[in-house]
């Protein structure tokens, strides 16, 4: 095979590889992986672009964190019917906190795939957050507004938004649980494993049951976080079949 | 003519109305009248929907201000793909800026149409800012994101958004204009008249001539203002026709 051969599948290759990637991340199709790949690009590789603008994935923080905004402000619009401005944008900083944005990149591993210069390790917890911000940004640039809407509800609303949690009146599902079990004399477990399946960063996974029977299960980055992931959604299976409030 | 038909008559008419106002200030047909009447209601005005929610542009103002933002970020993000984060977010605070959002809502009149119980002399300066935020609201509702940026185009971008201007490079283009006349030995004028056309709003109206020919014409709520706006197409006249920098 001729060199010229060897780079260009090795480049289409990769490229393979970078589209599945992103359509398992994204849930849908990429169209234009140019912008993906400055997402997925640090300053330090000194980057630039035929007219000599860097190319990594700083400016595309700018464009998703205000995609981000707008859609999660529809959602809390529509989701909170009662809630007054006040309200509304209190709710919007939770949900789009430095804290919580770096939980979102960190889950989804986006570090791993990240080309830089500097060794992983020396970055501090806000890459997490910038590179999801970035990516979101790719996401309106490649397939606009209602696809990147379609990835925030997947990867944002979905999983993490709990109104009823952000406005502080539960503040923990895992201790609501407990209580109610004490209550009812009922008997719950956790049983928590350690499950990378794929994923180059470290998963927990957790059984939960009631009475010996499985009723819900979660996967997160911590053994904390999959245990209240469970706990959310084995409150969410029993207030449908019996009385839990 | 029976009561109930009085009233439905009375009733379309004032859609109707209603219906032309808003395509007029959107530049396309809207849909569903009922997010713009909300938009052109004040909290004077006590309304409640069926489920007991306030009904007025209150809301509307926390969305349409994220939409805002959203267009706004994406004109900025390729119209200067030389700036970094901080430059787009310190250009985006400008244009989106509370000084900037009454301008716009009073040279649409908006307030004009405002359903309220407090007379409108009364309110300050902040109500036109606001309701345009809520116009965006509502239009988003209504049309969709897509829309929704075709009307800030329309409304923000193209006669207001001028990067040179908001970067500080130029100050004026009427004194730049007066400066380059002076040097070049041309003749400027500037013919001002009210104009105040349907429009419940005063309004000037400007002629801009270079040595006797009308070459740029304006229209805004201030003198001021109308002299700059003529004086920046005239600006981009000469531009393209002879070497002005």
């Amino acid at each position: 095979m001729s060199l010229i051969h060897k780079i260009l599948n090795s480049r289409s290759d990769d490229d393979g590889n970078f589209f599945l990637l992103l359509k398992k991340i994204l849930g849908f199709q990429p169209k234009e992986l140019y912008f993906y790949r400055k997402a997925f690009t640090h300053r330090s590789m000194n980057k630039k672009d035929n007219d000599g603008n860097s190319l990594n994935y700083e400016r595309l923080e700018f464009l998703g964190d205000a995609m981000l905004s707008a859609v999660i402000s529809n959602y809390l619009f529509k989701q909170v019917p009662s809630g007054d401005e006040g309200y509304l944008t209190k709710m919007r900083s939770k949900v789009v906190s430095r804290e919580h944005l770096n939980e979102l990149g960190k889950d989804l591993g986006l570090i791993t795939y990240l080309e830089s210069k500097i060794p992983k390790k020396n970055f501090g917890d806000n890459i997490h957050g910038n590179m999801f911000e970035a990516l979101v940004g790719a996401i309106f640039l490649d397939r606009g507004y209602n696809y990147c809407a379609k990835f925030i509800r997947k990867r944002v609303i979905i999983p993490y938004i709990d109104i009823e949690k952000l406005e502080g009146k539960i503040i923990s599902y895992k201790s609501l649980l407990i209580e109610w079990s004490q209550k009812e004399k009922r008997t719950f477990n956790f049983e928590v494993y350690e499950d990378n399946g794929n994923d180059p960063v470290k998963h927990f996974a957790v059984k939960l049951s009631l009475d010996g029977k499985v009723i819900a299960k979660a996967r997160a980055t911590s053994k904390k976080k999959a245990e209240e992931r469970a706990s959310k959604r084995a409150y969410y299976v029993l207030q449908e079949h019996i009385e839990i409030k």
